[in-house]
Order: C-alpha cells, then structure tokens, then sequence
C-alpha cells in the first residue's frame, strides 16, 4: 500500500537523522550497527496507522512517538540477545557477539534513554500521556523478558502462563503503539483503550503464528531452519499444550527428546509427531484464530471512518498471513 | 540539620511506598533488595534543596523527580557492578552476584523505567522539562560509564579526559538533580542553570575526594580497605597526573608495580612514594579547592535569599570535608 510506503519511509529517514555522536565509538558504533540492521518497522508503522485512523496526518507529530517504539523495541533485542545467547539477530551478529556484552548492556541502556528523548520531541501537550503509556508497556516488556526466562527452567507451564507471558513480552508493545497514535490524534479515550486492546490480539496473533511458523514453515520463507524452536526446547504454544496433555505412556519418551536426543533431524521429526497426536498445532491455530477475530472485532467498534480501517485490516492479514 | 532529616525521611517513606509487585519475583526481588540499601540519598536530598532554595516547599511536588532520581542512580550501580565485576555494593553482595548476570541486567533496565515512571508522577505541566533533562542526564552518564570502561584499557590519560570522564559519570547527575528542584520552583531559566553548574562543579570536587579518600583516608572511616584504587590500576585523578608527569627513569618501576607486583602492601606503599614525588596529591588537593571555590561562587550569583543557601553551603562543606 502506498501509505505504508510513506510511512516508512518517513521512519528510516527519522532512524537515520537520530543524533549519534562519534564519541564514545563504544557506545554509539554498536547503536550505528543495530540500527542499520534491516527491520521491518512494523511497531512505529502502527504509530502511524492509529494516528491515521483518527485523522492525524502530521508527521512531523507523530514520527517522534514512533521512533521512541523503535528505539525500544531495538533496546529490549540488545539486552534480551544477552539474555538468551542468541546467535545471531536479523543475520547478524548480536552486539554482544560482535562486541562483548558489556558494550551491549551500556549501548542497551543509551537506546532506552534515546526512546525517552524521542518521545520528549512530541507536541507537549501530550508528552505527559505518552509517558504514561511508554512507562507502562516499557515495565510490562521485561516482566514477560522474566517470565520467559523462568519458563526456560520449569518442567511444563500451562497455556494460559504461556499466553500471558507471550502479551506481557510481545503483545502490549503493538497495544501502546498504537495508542500512542490514539493520543496524538487526540481520539476519544474509549477508542484510545479500544486500539490498545485491538493491538494486544493482535499481537498474541502474531505470536502464535511465530510460534507455528518455526515449526511448521518453509525454510526458504522463513529465512532460517525450521524446528529451532524444538531443537532448543523453547517453550511455544505448541510444546506448552503438549506438555499438558501428553499421557503417562508417551512422556518418557518425550523427556528424552527434549533432553537427550542430539540428532537434531530426529528431535524435530519426533516431537512434530507428538504435536500432531495430541493436536498441538490445531490449538495454536484455533487460538491464533481467536485472537485475530477478537482484535478484528475490536477495530470494528472503534468510532472511526470504516475505509480508514483499511490500512489496519491489511496489516491484520499481512502479518497472520505471511510465510515468514 | 532539621530539614535534611525531614527531607530524608520523605525519600525513605517514598522508596518504601514504590509500588513493586511481587511477580516476577526475579525481576522484582533484586530492586527490593537494592532498594533496602542504606544509601545516603544525597542526589535526591538535593532535589529537595534546590526547589527549597527558590521557594517551593510542598513536599509532594517535589517528591517523585527526587525518587526518579534516586532509582536512577541505583540503576547504574545494577548495571555498573556488572561492567566493573564489582566484589561488593554497600557492604553487601551486587544483584549480579547474588542472583545473576541476567537478572541483574533486566532488573536495572526495569529500575530505569521506574525512574520514568516516578519522573511521570510530578505535576504535569513540568512534566516535559523534567522529562528532558532526565534524558540528558541519563545519556550523559552512559557515556561516562563508557569513557571509564575505555579508560582500562589505556596506557595512559590526560587530566582532561580524566576530568571530562568524572563530568559525565558523576557530575551532570547532581547537576541534574538540582536542576529538577529549581524546574519545579518555577525558578528563573537563568538560575536555573547556575544552580546545574554548581551542581556540575560540587560533583567534580565529590569525586576527586572520593580518589583521595581512597588512598589517603583513613581505613576505619573510610569503610573499606585504603588503597583499593591503587590494587585495582584504576585512572584515578592520582594516577592520571602520575602517569603524565613521571620521568623516563622512573616509568619502568611504575610499570612493574601496575602489572607485576603481586605484594599489595608493597604496590600501595611504593605507588604512593611515586604519587608524593610527583605531587600527585597536591594536585588533586588543588583541583578539588578549586572546583569547590568554583561551586560556592556559582551558589553565590544565584538570586536567591542567602540564608535559603546554608543548606546548600552545608552540604558542600559536609561531602568536602567527610573522612567517609
């Protein structure tokens, strides 16, 4: 669509013209390097869109809010590449790899703090609000970070942990985004928690189909091996669900997979065969399908222009159509 | 004095009252514990001085930039000890050490947003000054941290870059500070100012006597073992003029007690013999005169009454004089 174009556009010039200085060349190159990594800036594109879909059409207003987003979803990526000893982020190096994790946590820190200072370049009157919104999203992204990281070393966690893990960790941050533009446009408050909400299905959606993509994708869309997620037993919807429904007979078996089994083919082969007998992708699907339809519900009740919820709905399927 | 043990009191009560959930609790725990440190709390005592100095005594208002502030601080020390593989924080164990790398580095990054989220509690039409000064402060401090890091792997630095690094890493914040109070006093942009200067030039005189105090204070006062800095190698203000001045006769021996002399007492002893041949104590004793010469000039063309200013005055003579 021309108008995400646009938006875009807007955006990689504003992360461009980002005031870097030189000096510390340790905290700013691994900045310069991050930032250059070739995202898709979907989370400042819906600061955009929720600006849009209430009448905002100034960018020069809304940019500052959507490059505060970026900037700190780019913060959470520095820290949590730390976190999980990620190998490597968008094709390349991690900061902490490429560097060392030192310089990762302070340039981490900086990217915060950049966040801040974008979004106290947005019209003033509504700085107060945004900051409420950025705090709030900003503490409830490391609340999931943590709870992620405690699932890494339970036995079995239940869906609905899973599910409210994944809305702490992912699905708030599209929420907030999206109000932001709300707030900006000035939009009604109820349509403010209205957008919030379609953004928080939304991105449990997207979560889910993450999860299903890693499984059950094709490698050559997905852009890296399929199975990653069984290879380190991360805990997805699809392993979540099976570890709560698989029976006494098959769970040792299960347990050496996760545990022992080092041929990765094998691994992936196996444990797909388990989601399959007790319907693990069908869940993720059918929940997948649950939260697209509640959040494109949501936008249906939003008091605004039915065509300018176009560019919502493309979004809506975009990401829960796409093959990576 | 009286004031100060009220404003204290407010700092306390005020850190007590946080609102830190209980989950995730290893998220939560470590700020818990950090938080519970007897910290002297002077950045955020100074909020409250400042905005007394131009007339403003409403508690309330005041409060949550001093709390920012203070989590802030505490803040950088989570994610400094990590960087600096600190033994010991206050007497105690640092979050790194206690629980983990990880946690301590997400557990900071949420005592970051903390700091945002209390700055958002002040009255809202101050909000985006605040907000901006927050920021710059923040910046400045990373950088700092990341000039001293980089100052490790030196040979050798200038008093300049010295000076120039202890600005950043721990002068602008009590500049800062300061400035938040005079914001909320609504006092003139020009006071403003003066009293962050004076701020800038009282954190420089605070750390020089920090390095001195390390070296030439006396052990039962000090807290911890004299001589730590010169164990360590660490660019103190002492060093930094040694290394400049030392003569070609003289830098081989230095160089065996930096990287080979494994007898602490004898590298305490023989650095210092170097440190008094080549006037290093003098020389921090004479800049540390004169940034506090400098910092009760700044005070004195403030506008202001002269007896609101004892406050001020006396800090200044309490952190410059302090054995401790």
């Amino acid at each position: 669509m021309q108008i995400f174009d646009t938006h875009i556009h807007a955006i990689k010039t504003g992360l461009k013209n980002l005031s870097l200085p030189q000096n510390p060349e340790n905290l700013y190159d691994p900045l310069r390097y991050t930032l250059s990594m070739n995202g898709k800036h979907i989370r400042p594109l819906l600061t955009f869109l929720a600006a849009d879909l209430f009448g905002l059409r100034e960018t020069e207003k809304i940019l500052p809010a959507a490059l505060a987003i970026e900037c700190f979803h780019n913060f959470t990526l520095l820290h949590d590449d730390i976190m999980d000893s990620a190998e490597l982020r968008r094709g390349q190096l991690p900061v902490y790899k490429k560097w060392n994790s030192n310089i990762a946590i302070l340039s981490g820190d900086v990217l915060m703090i950049k966040a801040y200072e974008q979004l106290a370049k947005s019209p003033t009157a509504h700085i107060p609000d945004l900051l409420k919104v950025m705090n709030r999203i900003a503490i409830e992204v490391c609340e999931g970070q943590q709870y992620d990281m405690d699932f890494e070393d339970r036995e079995s966690i239940t869906v609905t942990e899973y599910l409210d893990m994944i809305r702490l960790k992912t699905s708030v941050l599209l929420g907030g985004t999206l109000e932001m533009g709300a707030i900006l446009a000035e939009a009604e408050p109820k349509d403010q928690h209205l957008i919030r909400d379609f953004g928080t299905s939304l991105g449990l959606a997207f979560q889910l189909q993450d999860d299903i993509l890693d499984t059950y994708g094709e490698s050559a869309s997905v852009g890296k091996q399929i199975g990653g997620d069984i290879i380190e037993n991360k805990k997805t919807i699809l392993l979540a669900h099976l570890l709560n429904h698989i029976s006494e007979v098959d769970k040792p078996r299960l347990t050496t997979l996760l545990h022992h089994e080092k041929e990765e083919k094998t691994k992936i082969k196996e444990v797909k065969n388990l989601y399959e007998k007790y319907g693990a992708l069908e869940k993720a699907t059918d929940l997948k399908i649950k939260f697209t339809q509640r959040a494109l519900k949501q936008l249906e009740s939003i008091r605004a222009e039915e065509e300018n919820k176009d560019a919502l709905r493309k979004i809506v399927n975009n990401l829960l159509n796409r093959q990576s």
